[in-house]
């Protein structure tokens, strides 16, 4: 008997509807859908593909410890990992959900460094929250010459003005608790009066708004700022 | 009677299946499908959206010229936003197919430039080929505090080398007649080891190789090429 195939399906940004007819097709046919949940909440990925998943699948959750140290991280992944190859030994395909895109933050890459030597695997790319999130502020992130540049609001302060410098489109991600030295940031890179805040984008919940007129200092995790191109294209 | 709404439709990287169900419900309700047609070839987004694309649409095909002068691309720009415009006008919507993302390189920018401040627009987003570059290659672009950079080959030899510092992920896009820059830029710090070429990322003409391996000199226009990022996540 030879073992299954490990799909990493990207299921998009939020809406139901920006999942590719692959990624459906991919998800009706695999026995076992697997998924990480993080900070004790449902997964996002499994919210989202809820709605094209049929019943009776069996299903891996794949739960993060909240506010976890790395090393604890790690062994729920690696816990993750072992419950996927039982699946993949009994020659069962699994098909790990993954909100995006899954080689861009994904948490499947967690699972290709895992199992990719061992079990054939394949990728279906999905639509990133980075581009739900320019679609909802109908902002141009590059043309022409233009460089992009995602940069997770996560880095040290130092590194994260660094990345700032450029004249390029800029997407700072996992913003959440960070917004503040995000906002420092940019006003000290003269950026402030250009960068949009996206929150949730593409779901129900969305919000967008110039970053400048954003109160508070706390973000969701899934919240997002976007710079567009600072010299014309 | 109102005027028509402009939808930049994202059809994603090729393979006609990794477009998104959004994607194909509003194609198939626009009455008026555009399109952007370069290098004297058929519209590549035309013939991703061709199996989901019903018959008797009225149909835009902006043509750009061969090897064009900036400002004979911006006339036909020019003259395909007035041709969009006077479908709008009649209160008729638009979609404007564009391959990949529509604000990623898109060439539904210039559309936006151009009618954005005038009639009501939307923008559905798609698969990029950066994503379905790193799908076929399985290569992860970026996880945890990496930063991820897009940047086209068709920049000057200093500008491209100075692009290729930092340790994040990297896609070099726009390629073509650049692969041989591209090629000795990587050489010059140290990555062309690392580097992976991927040529019509999702179709059947699919081509994913070691940079390194390349023989020759030319690539096509929608050839790309990946590095991995540089440090551990």
């Amino acid at each position: 008997m030879s073992t299954g195939r490990l799909f990493g399906i990207g299921v998009g940004p939020g809406d139901p509807d920006l999942i590719t007819l692959k990624a459906v097709a991919r998800l009706r046919e695999v026995p076992v859908v697997a998924y990480v949940a993080a900070n004790g909440q449902p997964s996002l990925a499994r919210r989202i593909a809820a709605p094209h998943l049929p019943e009776g699948k069996r299903e891996i959750n794949v739960a993060l410890p909240m506010h976890p140290r790395r090393e604890l991280a790690e062994a729920a992944y690696d816990e993750g990992a072992s419950r996927i190859s039982t699946e993949l030994e009994d020659g069962c395909d699994v098909g790990l959900l993954c909100e995006g895109d899954p080689l861009l933050y994904g948490s499947f890459i967690q699972m290709l460094f895992r199992l990719g030597h061992h079990y054939a695997t394949e990728v279906i790319p999905g639509v990133s929250g980075v581009a739900a999130a320019a679609a909802a502020a109908r902002l141009p992130l590059a043309w022409r010459d233009h460089t992009f540049a995602i940069v997770p609001a996560t880095l040290p302060r130092e590194a994260l003005l660094a990345r700032l410098d450029g004249e390029g489109g800029l997407a700072l991600i996992k913003v959440g608790r960070h917004l503040e030295k995000v906002r420092e940031a940019l006003t000290e890179r003269g950026l402030l009066e250009r960068a949009i805040y996206v929150e949730r984008a593409s779901t129900a919940d969305q919000r967008v708004l110039p970053l400048a007129e954003h109160e508070g200092d706390q973000a969701p995790y899934f919240a997002l700022v976007l710079v567009g191109p600072r010299r014309p294209g």
